[in-house]
C-alpha cells in the first residue's frame, strides 16, 4: 500500500514495477505520481470526462480514465525517440476536470479556465478527452499561454470546421471553425492528417480550405508513406508554438474501434506514432487526445493506442523542455 | 420486397413471417406497418431517441431501434393474456420523434409536442426511449389527453424524484419530481415499483414519500410475491387512467445489463412481466420503455426483454380499447 | 501428454484433473474417455453439429463443442443428487455425427442412422445438438429402442409444434407435431415446460392441446414452484419410457444468451436442474440439449448451464442403469 | 417524425442530419429514400438475407441490415472522389428479398428473378449479402441485363471456384465456377484480389487458372502496391460490362473480424477503398457485397467497412451514369 | 480537479456527485477518501490483486480495480438497512497491497502483514481480491484481532475444503481446509451458503462435514426461502466474532460471469442482498469479495453485484460499529 | 462419428472436410490426426497450457487450444509456398503437455523433459503456449537435439531479456537472457523482430545488444519493407540451425487483441507472415508460438492470425524436411 516510485534527476517518477506489479494500485496515466504528490510539474496530463458534445457514439466521458487504464503498461524509456521523459522532466497526473455535462457552454468554461490554471506555471498540457468539443477551450488557453495563434497538427478522420448543428455552434464537429473565427490558430500553419470519409458537401472541403488549413488525407499517407509525409508537415510549421489535437478516430476502426465515429479506410497506429516521434525538435505547447468511447473499445486495442500517443506526445514535451533548458543553461 | 402482411378485423399487421423470413426487412416494432403505412392507427408505438438527459452511461439514444431489432421474433397472439393486440385494434410504428441532441428544454418541447400530434385523433401512445428525463413530457401529454392528472406505475431501480442535478431541472434523474410539482399525476396512486440500491440520503425517501409515492422495493417483490404485488397496486390505482412507465433498469442487471445505471439485486424480467400482465383490465392510457443502452448489451438480452415489456403493454392497451368498444358497442 | 484418468468399478473415467489441468487436453464432454478409448459404454454422448433447421438467429451447429468445452469443470460426484454417474457405469463421448448442412432430410435420416447405431448394444444416448430439428430423429431412434412411443419432457420457450415453414417439413419449429404424427410419441405423457412468449395465434395452442401435450409454462414454474411442477410431471409421466428435450432458451435469455430465438421471463437454470433432478428413478431412455448458439454466448453462461443440464440427465441416466442392473443381480 | 431529406438535381437525397439526428429513424442504407419513396430509381441497393449457403460461421442472414445501421454516418459528398452520388442521380433502398431459408435453389431462383425485375427499367443493382451463394444468380441477371457475358472483379481472400460440397453445387463456395460454366463470365477480364491462406491443393489453382482467373494475392497488394495493382486491373477490363463482387473476408481478420470464413493476412480497408477509386470511370454494370456475419462483428468494425465499400461502389455507379448522360446528352 | 467531498459527523465521505459527476475522477471504492486522505479510518477497503492461487479462468488480479470502476454509482444512504454507513464511522479506502505474482507463499505473508497492520488501530477491514487463497491469511489476521476462532459465512458455489491440488497446499480451493487445520475457524459457527455442482467425490463431503461446516445450497436458498436460511445462520453464528466471505461465484453466472470457475443453478444477487442485510447486528469483524475475474465480466454485471455485496457488508460494519459506540457511550 | 482422413503418400492427413464439416469433430491442429494415430511423426504440434509466467493479463493457459480451434479453417496446400506440408511428411497433433500450474520451475522442467522426449525420435517439434515462459525449456531441448547453440528469430514487441522480476529468474520476460547465459543461444544470429513500445531504460538496449541480438523495430518493417527485412535476417542467420519464436504480441493489438501485454504500433499479420515464408529453405529445427489469451480475443482474430503463423511454420519445416530427404535420397 506504500506506493515505491522511481526517481531519477529529482523528478518523481511512476510505480515501481518491480516492486508493485503493474495491475496493481490506481490508474494514473503510465502510473505516473498524481499533481498533489509532486511539489510542481512541467507537464502535467488532464482528464475532461465529457461528451455532451458528440453526434453519434456517445461514451467518451469515460474515455480518460479508460486510457488511464490502458497504459499501465507502459514503461519509462522511450527507445523510439532515445528519451526518458519522466527523468527529463516532472510529469504528473492532474486528475479530472469536473465539467457540467448538461450545459456545453459552461463546460467550455471551465475546460478553460482549468486549462490555464494548470499551465499558469509554465507547465505543458496533455489532455485526455472526452470528445472534441474540448479541443476550442484548450486551443483558447494554448493560444494565450503562448501570446500569440498558434500552430496546429490536427489527426482526425473528420475535419471538425462544421459551422452549428441544431443550432449548436459548440459541438465535437465545430471546434476548429470556432477557433479560426476566433484568431488563435496561426492559419499558416494548420493541417488535418488522416482525413477520409464523405462530407456533407464540397462546400465543408472549400470553407476548410478557406480556413487555412491543409489536408494530409489517409490516403495521402498510405501513397506518400510517413516520411514524406512528416518532411511536409515539418517544412509547414516551422517553429511555431504547436499545438497537436488527436481525434482517436484518425486510426482505422481495426485500431481504433472505442470511438464514436468510425471511418473505415484509416491509418494504422504505426503511422500515427511514427508521424508524431517525426515532430520531434518542434514547439509543442499543448496537446489532447480525444474521442475514446470504452464502450465500444474491445481488449483495450483502443486505449493502449490512446496511451501510446499520449506516451509520444509527452516524450515530444520532455524533449523539448530538456533540450530547451540545457540550451538555456549553456 | 413486396411486404406481405397478416391482416384481421379490418387491421393491417405484421409482416407474414411465413412468407418472409423474420430477419429480413427493415425493424418496425414487431414488424408492424409504420403509421404512414395505415390509415389511422389506435396504438402508437414512437421512438425518441435522446440520451443528454443521462447522469452516468449514455448511449440510450439508440435504444428505440435496439428494441425494435430486438423485437422481431415477436408473434401476433400473447398467450398470457388470451389476446391478439394487433387483431383488436389498430397498431403501428409511428417511427421516430426528431429530439434536439443539445438542448434539454428543447427537447422536452418537441416530445410534448409530437406526444400530443399523435393522440390527437384519440391514439394510445407506447414510447420507446431514450432516457428518463422523457417521461415527463409523456406525462404531460397523457395528463392532457386524460384531462386529469393520471395514475402511475412507475418500474424502476431508481426513484427518479430528486431535485435538480449540476443545476439542471430536467434530467433523467428528475422527471417525476417535476410531475408532481406540475400537478400532472394524481398522487393519490402513485407507485414505484423494484426499487432498490442506495440513496443520496433518507431525504430521498422522506421527499418522495411526501409527493405521495408508495414504493414496493425490489426485495418486496421477493419476498411477498408477484401475486400480492399486484393486488396492493391495483387496489391503489383503482379505475384512475394510468400511466406506466418502465426504466429497463428495473431488472437486475443479469436480465438487463444494456442500461445506463445498473443496480444489483433487481427484479426478474419474468416478475416484471407478470405483474404487468396482472395490470389486466386497468385505464392504461399511456406508457413508456426507457433507458436501454445498447452499446452495454449483449445477444439482445436487454432488448429482447424490453420489446417483451412493450408487448404486454401493447396487449393491455389494446385489450383494453376491445373491450370498451364492445361495451360501447352493445 | 499421456492420458492419466479416474478409474472406479471397472470404468475408465474422466481425466484427472489433481494430475493434468482441468483447461488442458482435448474437450470431451466432462473429459470423459472418447468412444474408441473404452470398450463399450452404456451411456454416450453425442454432438450433432447441425443448424440448417434454424428460422432466425443461427450457430448452433458449434454448440456441442461449446458445452464440451464449458464442460470442464465438471467433477465426477453429483451432490444434488448423491450419484457418481461415471462410476456406475461407463459413459464415453462418441464425438460428432458427419450431418449433411446442406440437405436438411439427408441430415435428420443420418442423425437418425447414427443414433439407431450407437444405441444398438443397449446404450443409452444423450444428444448435444444442434439445433432442435434433430429431436424428431433421435426420438424415432429412441421410439424404436423402446420398442414403443415414448413419453416426453420438453423444455422450451416455445411449443415446436408448427407445422411448415417456408414450405419446410422438418424444421427446429417442427419436430414434435412431426413425431406425433408419426406416432413416436406417447401422448398421453408429453409435456412441454417452461414455455412463454407470443405465438402465431391461438390456433397454436389448439393444435399442441389435441397432439396431447401439457403445459407448464414459466410462469407456471414462478406461482407453483419446483415441488409442484416436478409432482404433476412425474403423476404424469409414470414409468414410460422417457424421452427429455432440453432446448435451452427455455432458459432466461439472462440464462442463456447463446441460442437462436429467446424469448424474456424464463425459468432460470437452477428451477430447470431442480425439475431435472425431480425425475430421478423415472426410465429414461434417451435425452438430447439443443439451440446453443456459441456466437451469442459470453464467458459460457450459456454452456456451463447446458452442460450442467447434460451432466444431470446423465447422472439420471446412470442412476437408473444402476438402480436396474442391482435389482435385476438380486 | 416527418422525413426530412437533402434534394438536389430533382434527386430525393438521404434525411437531412442537420435536422434529424444520424441516430434517429429507420436505417435505410445511408439514409437513403426506400424505393417506394421515389418514382425512379437509377440506382437501386437490395439487401439478400441469406446464408443456407455457407460452410463455416453462419450469420450473413443478417448482413445486409448490419451494413444499413453501420451506414448512418455516410454524408453525401464523396472526396475521395469529388463526386456527390445522390445528387447524380436518384438513389434508393429497395429493402431486402424475401428469399427461402430453407431451400438454395429456390433461393437462387428467387434472387435472379428479383435482380431482373430490380433492373428492368435500367437501373444498376448494389446488393448487400447474404453469403455469396448469391453472386451467382446476381451475375445471370447482370449478364442477361448486359446482353453478353461481364467482366469481374473478385475481392475476396478465396477463389470461390470450387465444385461441389457435400453434393451441393450451390454453395458460398462455389459460384464462380458455376459462372464460368454457364458462360457468363467474360474470361477474358476476371480476377480475384486479395486471395491468401491454404488451399485444399494445387489443383484448385489451376482450375481457377483454366477458368480465365487472373489472381493478385494479398501477399501481391502489399509488393506492388495499390497504384500497379489498379493499372494492371484496368489494363485487363477495358471498357467490358464490369461487375465487382467483395466478399467482405478480402479484408484482415483486424478489418473485418464480422464474416465467416475469415483468413490472416489480408488487405486494409484502405487498400480495398482505394482499389475501388482505382475503377474510376470503367463500365460498372452491378456490384454486392457481402458474407458481413454481425455475430462477429464488434463495434461495426466490419458494417463500416461494408458501408463505405458499398459508398464507394454507389459513386462509381453513379459516376459513371452521370458521365453516360452527360456524353449522351452533349 | 478539487475534490468536494459529503462530510458527515466528522466524517469525510465520499465525492460529492452533485459537483462532480460520477464517472469523473479516480475510482476509490464508492468514491471514498484514500486512507491518506483521513486521519484515521474504522473501516478500511483493501484490494488484493493476486491471482496466482486459481485453478482454472484467471484474471482476478484485476478485481479489486473493476469493483471500485463498478461502485461509481453508490451512493452514501443504504435504505435496505436505514443506514448512512459512510457518515457513522470514517470509511476509506486503503488501496491495492503488493502481492508478488510469481510466489503464493510470499503473497500470503504479505496478505497477512497488511490486513495486520491495517487492523491495528481496530478498524475492520473489507477485503477485494483476488482468488479465494487470500481468505486464509485474512482469516488468521482476523481470529489474532479478534482474540480467537472466528465464526464464518462463507457465500461459494464451491466448498474450498479441499487438499492440495498439484502439490500446492494454498491456491484458491483449500483456504478453509488451512484455516480449520490451524484452529482459526470457529467449527461450530462455520457456513457454506450456496453451494452447488459437482464434487470430486462424497468424500469431499464427508471431510468437509467432519471439519464442521454447515452447508445451505443454492437449491435450499430455492426451496426455503432468505428468511428462513436468514433465521437459521443467525442461530447458528450467535455473538460470535464473524468473518464473512463471498466468493462472487455464489451468484449464478446469469449474475456473476465474471469470475473463474462458474456454476449453473447458482443463487440471484437478490437472494445474496437480502441474506446478507439478514445478517444486521451480528458481530461482523472482517469480510471479503473475491473472484471477480473482470476479463470474462460484461458491462460490469458482476462488477456492480460485488460492488453492492461489498456495500451492505460495510453497511453491517459500520452499523455494528455505531451501535457498539452508541452502547458504549450511554 | 467415423474419421475421414484425406491420406498422400502414405501420409495421414487431415479430416477431409468434404465429408465432415469443419465445425464437426474434435479440434486437434488443422485438424490433424492426432500422435496416437499414426504410427509415427516427423512433425508434432504440441500445446503447453500454462501461464504462471506473466507479468499483466494472464489466460495464455487457454491459448493452445483456442489456436486448435482457430485452425479449423486450414487446408492442406499452402498456395504461398506451393507447398503440401501434410503430404510431404506426417504431421500429428500430439496434445498437450501437463504442467503445473503453480510451480514455474517444475513446469519448466516439465516442458523441456516432454520437448526432449517428442523429438527423441528426430521429429521437429512447433509448440503452442502458453506463455513465453516455455521458450526456455523448448530452446534448451533443441540446443540439445541441435547438438549446438541454435541460432534465433524472435518475433515480439519486446525483448523479453529482463533479468529478474519479484524475484522471479524465469518468468515471460526473462527467456532470452537465460537462454543466452546457458549458451544455448548462437549469439552471432539472434535476432528481435517487430520490437516496439517503452522500455524501462537504456540500459535494457545496452543488455540487450551485449547478449548479441539484432533488432529489426516494428518501424523498421514499415520504413525497410518485408524483402529488405527478409534479406538481411537470412543473411545473418545462414544455414545455422534456427529456432522460430513467435510472441503473438509482435502483431498490433488490431491484428492481435487476444494476448497479455499489447503494444500499440505493431506488425500486421501480413508482414509476419510474409518474413516467414521468407525463411524458406533456413535449417528450422524448432518453432513456437506464444502469448494468445483467449480472454481478449474476438471472433478469433488472435486465435486465426497464430494458426496461419504456425502453418507456415509447419511448411517451413515439412519443406525442409522434404528438400533434406529428396536430397539424401539422390
Amino acid at each position: 500500500m506504500e506506493e515505491i516510485r522511481i526517481e531519477a534527476n529529482g523528478n518523481i517518477g511512476p510505480i515501481d514495477s518491480a516492486r508493485i506489479p503493474r495491475f496493481a494500485g490506481a490508474a494514473t496515466y503510465a502510473r505516473l505520481p498524481r499533481l498533489d504528490q509532486v511539489s510542481n510539474a512541467a507537464i502535467k496530463i488532464v482528464g475532461v470526462p465529457f461528451d455532451a458534445g458528440v453526434s453519434y457514439r456517445p461514451g467518451a466521458r469515460f474515455g480518460a480514465n479508460h486510457v488511464r487504464e490502458s497504459s499501465r503498461l507502459l514503461r519509462p524509456y522511450n527507445p523510439a525517440l532515445d528519451v526518458s521523459p519522466f527523468e527529463n522532466v516532472q510529469v504528473a497526473d492532474a486528475g479530472d476536470m469536473a465539467v457540467n455535462p448538461f450545459n456545453i457552454n459552461e463546460a467550455i468554461e471551465t475546460v478553460q479556465d482549468n486549462a490555464l490554471a494548470l499551465t499558469a506555471d509554465g507547465a505543458s498540457l496533455l489532455t485526455l478527452g472526452g470528445d472534441h468539443t474540448i479541443a476550442l477551450p484548450l486551443l483558447r488557453a494554448a493560444a494565450e499561454r503562448a501570446g500569440e495563434p498558434v500552430a496546429m497538427l490536427h489527426f482526425d478522420a473528420h475535419l471538425d470546421t462544421w459551422d452549428t448543428y441544431f443550432g449548436a455552434e459548440y459541438t465535437h464537429g465545430t471546434p476548429f471553425r470556432r477557433a479560426v473565427e476566433e484568431g488563435i490558430l496561426d492559419t499558416e500553419a494548420i493541417s488535418h492528417v488522416g482525413t477520409r470519409g464523405p462530407l456533407y458537401g464540397k462546400k465543408d472541403l472549400d470553407d476548410d480550405r478557406r480556413f487555412g488549413f491543409g489536408i494530409v488525407t489517409s490516403a495521402d499517407v498510405y501513397h506518400q508513406g510517413v516520411a514524406e509525409v512528416v518532411a511536409k508537415l515539418r517544412d509547414r510549421i516551422g517553429n511555431r508554438p504547436l499545438y497537436i489535437s488527436v481525434d482517436i478516430d484518425v486510426l482505422d476502426p481495426a485500431h481504433a474501434p472505442g470511438t464514436g465515429t468510425p471511418e473505415a479506410g484509416g491509418i494504422t497506429s504505426r503511422e500515427l506514432l511514427e508521424i508524431l516521434r517525426g515532430m520531434r525538435g518542434m514547439n509543442l505547447v499543448g496537446a489532447d487526445v480525444v474521442e475514446v468511447a470504452p464502450a465500444y473499445d474491445h481488449a483495450e486495442i483502443t486505449g493502449v493506442a490512446a496511451s501510446h500517443v499520449a506516451y509520444d506526445l509527452v516524450t515530444l514535451m520532455a524533449d523539448r523542455r530538456a533540450a530547451t533548458a540545457t540550451k538555456d543553461a549553456s
